[in-house]
């Protein structure tokens, strides 16, 4: 195979046209084969292997830079840029990432995860490169589901000054995670219908240049192209019409669901899974949802990229869904309005994701106290284990501004007990971390008015030690207390703490009274989190607080386990150092 | 005079034509009268006079609901919504705050203070509306400086997809803060040059219908045009082609100078104050810069939209100095790339306005752990007092992001050591938290290392207490512990901790010996801030700890003095309630 020849762009250069057809196929199979037993992004890869050989062939990479958004699409230049053994052989599958990853390779810039960030990261590389004199190739990769996020356009606008060589390719596969959504997508189509000659086209307005490629996966046709602006003097977009999944009859079929996901069987195209399960709290939240929606038309759900319903449910919620696009910032703003107007808005969102908004949560949001109810998935250390997709920062952005009600439930019943009062009150910003240690279901009735802020539950009054188990980590409290029982006969008390952003002083004043140690469990990162409140509120007495949670610190492709216990978060750990204290 | 006779905008619809021209000029001189003495935003409100009047005329508020981008132009807005009197009367003066208000008037929908959120806002409006089966207009207003902004890219994109009634009123005025930078402008340009004929049209990109009125400071040609739109059954941009500090001369020839500030001379247009002064930090960072980049070509200073040096240096700077627009995610990331590519940036912004960009510091800025340098301005409870503009969160924001050297000079002389080691060094994301409470001289000299991380520093060593006065509190602390002596007889420590990313674990545990109480002082939030690490920190020992800061919560136009009593940030009552502790 020509594959196994490739270990640097140099070898890719030395085959002939016809080689480079044959190569692509290879690459495809590759990508598949392993895709279909390990898992991965399926359509964005399948749909860029002609588009990656041709950037190789032309380019001269790592002298010229290619800056990939996302980066979810970066698996063949990967295997054309001497890893191509972690595709083909399985014991090899984890050694390189999902992402670009500078420690891999000299031919990746940025470890990059998140979208709409390419064109900035290429416009400072291009920058810089102009600073020092430099003559370098700039490219950035991006996809037509990246642009609709913000920074995606702050980097076309500012690309468009640079006055130099900075190659923008844009990879229209027509698809999002799920479709896309805004009116820039009609000027995208209005663009490929008319083979990129209509008058009226998006990225010339800000005076780029601009070419087209009307078949983004014709290795020759990419090939031509990139020769005529390889060295061009100034900015210039590559716009390519490619196909998502391309090659792959499942994946073009259905490309929703062939985004990401698998393992999957390679002959059927089954998954191995469904992320929308419906005994899963995305799938119960959907299902729930849509009841509310049926019941209120003033109730509108809201996801911004990532769909919270699969696309029979948005079917059936109509305009009571909405999709923003990649476009967090305009979620948040946007849903603090519809609020202000009177309706109920539910924002669903990751907590990677969240983070993308901070100033629409403070400013748009919580200054104006609008009611929106927002919740987050994927809120642990037990989530993605990417480094750019790590779900345990979102309680020191999140609950540390004013007027945000940020709630942490523990099971299933607490959980809608909380979304039923978040969408009904019209005092507060609310937000809800949804559990990620599975659905428990403790049959629980819940009739409490959540309004009643910081209101701290006392589920097992003790003496001694008081455990506070946050959201996730409750039943990991749970087992604190029956190991301190065990091991020493202390009564420990537990607690759930259910309000993140708020501090209940009459619970912590009265555990005062016969409690020498107070222990802080939460499922995110220490700094800036739960605990250290509850450091601070007991800092000028005699009480003893110990603090769990993760270290602060990007971590990658980790183990779970030995995460936590590195973080001495199992009960034996805990109870250890409980002992320490006492 | 007219104005007085307006106290909703029922009266202003009574006018006839020619009395709407005599109000236009009226409203004009009070305002002039009124900014000259008590200072405000100058030349947007000066260009907005006409359009104010001609929405309030055609349109049917509050049932019509106007939405102002920033806000800062909403002052005729507010003269005719029943707030007039705050703008003729010196002593009323302040009864109105400098943004759009919701407790001032049903005629304001939102508190906005910062840039590109009212297209997102009226779209969740009109979205609301929609569900509601409402018929209102829903009305934003955008200058052309915000569209810089991501989010307003964000929210044109999906008004588009709007199908229902959405006025979308672009105030181009030629200028943000200072010029204008990006590719979309030469656009706008073009539409002006064109009358709005161009085919080349940003917004229809959008699929978003578009009508031009050259003359967006002649109230007749305003009102003819919003008479046109009202009603309209789908979204629509009217640009309108103003001026900024019309009616001014002063404020029309040196648009920058006169976009915000004052009080000052209404006859000469002399300014009370340079916001450049030279001796200011503002001042002082930019000469340093500019010596720094004259003899380093790589180095390189980035703003966004907030200039950090005045037209004359920005002369001097050439291409060392790019303002990207009020794009803060753009410049982050940016910065990150060109230190990627080996170049040296250093991005200068305001604390309010960081918190725009937390994922690009955490993400791509961050993980990748480029050696960026970042100069935050204005972070202290003692800089703005607009609740939009609270200097107070950037600690929680920065300080909790892996990687991150967050730096609390206290001095002039240690603030530029720690600038030299953040720009030559590249092993860190560096920011620097510039001091607040004055240029505070002390001639030492500085040799250190930064590099050595979270290394505080005892500056005097005592017993029994010991007293971590960040950044601007330093001082605080030095006060603090001279009280303590005075009044008690107390040696106590005093340390200057530098890192506000790190604890100095070796320092803390050394002052076990011989303290019983440690102090922190921060010009912060308290939650998630510095001081909360110091009480995790100490949690399981028997060292007190006590925290001062600023609670959580959002103030607004308050009085320092009484924000720094309320809590607890002055000498007295920090030693009054030591003493209680000890």
């Amino acid at each position: 195979m020509y594959i196994e020849k490739i270990d640097s762009p140099a070898d890719l250069k030395k085959l002939s046209g016809k080689e480079l057809d044959t190569l692509s196929n290879e690459l495809r199979q590759t990508l598949l084969k392993k895709l279909s037993e390990h898992g991965g992004h399926i359509g964005p890869n399948l749909g860029m292997v002609e588009a990656s050989v041709a950037l190789h062939y032309v380019f001269n990479s790592p002298i010229d830079k290619i800056v990939f958004d996302v980066s979810h699409q970066s698996y063949v230049h990967k295997m054309l840029t001497g890893r191509k053994d972690a595709f083909i052989y399985p014991e090899k599958y984890d050694e390189v990432s999902g992402y670009s990853e500078p420690n891999e390779s000299e031919h990746d810039f940025f470890v990059i995860g998140h979208t709409s960030t390419s064109v900035s990261l290429a416009t400072g590389l291009a920058k810089a490169r102009d600073l020092k004199g430099d003559k370098e190739n700039i490219i950035a990769v991006i996809g037509d589901g990246s642009l609709s996020g913000g920074e995606a356009y702050e980097g076309l606008n500012n690309a468009a000054e640079l006055g130099s060589n900075i190659i923008i390719v844009v990879n229209d596969n027509q698809m999002s995670i799920a479709e896309n959504h805004g009116g820039l997508y009609k000027n995208l189509q209005l663009l490929r219908k008319t083979r990129g000659e209509a008058e009226r086209n998006f990225f010339k307005t800000f005076g780029l240049d601009y070419l087209y490629v009307n078949d983004g996966n014709d290795v020759h046709a990419l090939i031509d192209a990139f020769n005529k602006v390889k060295n061009i003097n100034h900015p210039i977009v590559v716009h390519i019409n490619t196909v998502k999944g391309k090659g792959y009859r499942f994946a073009e079929e259905n490309k929703e669901m062939f985004h990401a996901g698998g393992p999957f069987d390679l002959a059927t195209g089954k998954m191995n899974y469904n992320f929308y399960d419906d005994k899963s709290y995305m799938g119960l939240t959907a299902n729930y949802l849509l009841d509310k929606m049926k019941e209120d038309k003033t109730v509108v759900t809201i996801t911004s990229g990532v769909p919270l319903f699969n696309s029979e449910r948005r079917k059936l919620a109509g305009r009571q869904y909405i999709d923003v696009g990649i476009a967090e910032e305009h979620a948040v703003a946007m849903s603090s309005a519809i609020a202000a107007n009177g309706c109920k808005p539910v924002y669903g969102v990751m907590s990677t994701f969240i983070q993308r908004t901070y100033d629409q949560l403070s400013q748009d949001l919580c200054i104006n106290n609008n009611p929106a109810l927002i919740l987050v998935f994927m809120a642990s250390v037990t989530s993605m284990n990417d480094v750019t997709h790590l779900g345990v920062f979102d309680i020191p952005l999140l609950g540390n501004i004013p007027n945000m009600v940020y709630l942490a439930p523990t099971s299933k019943e607490e959980y809608f007990a909380m979304a039923e009062w978040g969408i009904k009150q019209t005092s507060h910003p609310v937000a809800i971390r949804i559990p990620t240690n599975g659905v428990i279901s403790t049959g629980e009735i819940f009739n409490e008015d959540f309004g009643q802020l910081n209101r701290y539950k006392i589920t097992k009054k003790g003496s001694k030690v008081a455990i506070l188990g946050l959201g996730s980590f409750y039943q990991l409290g749970e087992s604190v207390v029956e190991k301190l029982k065990n091991d020493a006969n202390i009564d420990a008390t537990l607690i759930n703490p259910r309000y993140i952003t708020g501090v209940d002083t009459a619970v912590l004043e009265d555990l005062k009274k016969d409690h020498e140690l107070v222990v802080t469990l939460e499922d995110g990162v220490l700094n800036g989190g739960f605990g250290e409140k509850i450091a601070r509120f007991y800092g000028p007495t005699t009480m003893k607080v110990l603090n769990f949670g993760i270290k602060k610190k990007f971590i990658d492709r980790y183990s779970v386990d030995d995460v936590l216990k590195e973080n001495h978060l199992t009960a034996p750990q805990i109870v250890d150092d409980i002992f320490k204290i006492l």
